[in-house]
């Protein structure tokens, strides 16, 4: 009976996801979603692509169990933010931002970034509606990672290893990393970034706005 | 309805957690919970703990979504390990732990570790029947990590800060860290470790000996 639950409620998320697809689809908005465990840094690269994609419209959900600090953030860093609190809840789901995107002008928006809980297991099971789900993870994590998470790993659509300025004070294998994580999702590109430096970012930049123009253009 | 369930079902685990604590009590077991982000640190801590208790009979559970690496890394350490993999689960909860204790010789142990699945929402809303949670936070994860994830330090016993090593080449400000672990829990001891160099590793030990000698005097 428990297992019944779980699947209807997964299959009733996954009903919203599509709606929210479809939305983000007939006003060609971009959207993507960023997971990955606390202190990864997802605010931190999301600041930075704010400022390196400064000729478009680019709006941003916030997921967090509490406060509204990372919101604050990005507003600071020149995008509209939009909180979504969930009061315990590990992680976001397809109605929660519905409800967020209801409140947002998406005619006037080219790119909707997603801020996940931070949170590398529950996430990956809730669909969200977005053309892409990227994976986060940090240097200072470990190199073992999308072994030991791997459902994470496998569902999605780009990886980005950050904090690669910390790479000289860690005993970190990168190749092993990007290793484990073509073996899972061979499909996914892998961005490093440092959001110190800012490497990796124009790369990553330069991809969204390649995702994006396939929205425009379908 | 959905309420009621997740109620029954944490009442379920209460009951089996309580169970576990009066079973722990009989056998004069000290049994510690590990929480925390994934790559925060976890095993690296238990094996330093390991090598440090070796006057006392350890064993470690180790909770893992996937793999067996960690367990591995513990029995290397020298203590007998008994995984339990969660297939996805997000948290280890009372019933699991009820089953792992059955297949370990209390009689022969004096603290029995557990290392919870990584992350810093789930785990925290699950007692497992423990004479102390302890949550473990690293300093590469940002110093407002208590504010944001406020039920894990919340709940808990103890409170570790781990790589402290990295703080020189991070922006963190462990003032304004325990500042917010004591606001959340006043009465939690705080330890600041470094796996590398050992730091804080004894008085860590020193903790947990006092804990093993209420329960081994009641």
């Amino acid at each position: 009976m428990r297992v019944e639950l779980m699947q209807n409620l997964l299959g009733d998320n996954d009903t919203v996801a599509e709606e929210n697809y479809q939305c983000f689809q007939a006003n060609r908005v971009l959207a993507v979603d960023f997971m990955g465990s606390p202190g990864s840094g997802k605010t931190s690269i999301l600041e930075r692509v704010i400022a390196s994609l400064d000729d478009l419209t680019v709006k941003v959900i916030e997921g967090d169990v509490a406060t509204a600090n990372d919101a604050r953030r990005i507003e600071q860093a020149g995008a509209e933010a939009f909180q979504i609190n969930t009061g315990g809840a590990c992680h976001l789901n397809a109605m929660m931002i519905r409800q967020a995107v209801s409140t947002i002008d998406l005619a006037d928006t080219d790119v909707l970034l997603i801020e996940n809980v931070g949170n590398l297991v529950c996430p990956a099971a809730f669909k969200l509606g977005v053309h892409a789900r990227i994976v986060v993870s940090s240097t200072p994590e470990g190199d073992d990672k999308p072994e030991k998470y791997p459902v994470a790993f496998r569902g999605c659509q780009g990886v980005i290893l950050n904090k690669v300025d910390l790479l000289g004070y860690l005993d970190f294998d990168t190749d092993r990393f990007w290793e484990l994580c073509a073996q899972l999702q061979p499909e996914a590109p892998h961005f490093q970034i440092s959001c110190i430096s800012g490497e990796g970012i124009p790369r990553l930049c330069e991809w969204l706005g390649k995702q994006l123009s396939t929205v425009t253009s379908a």
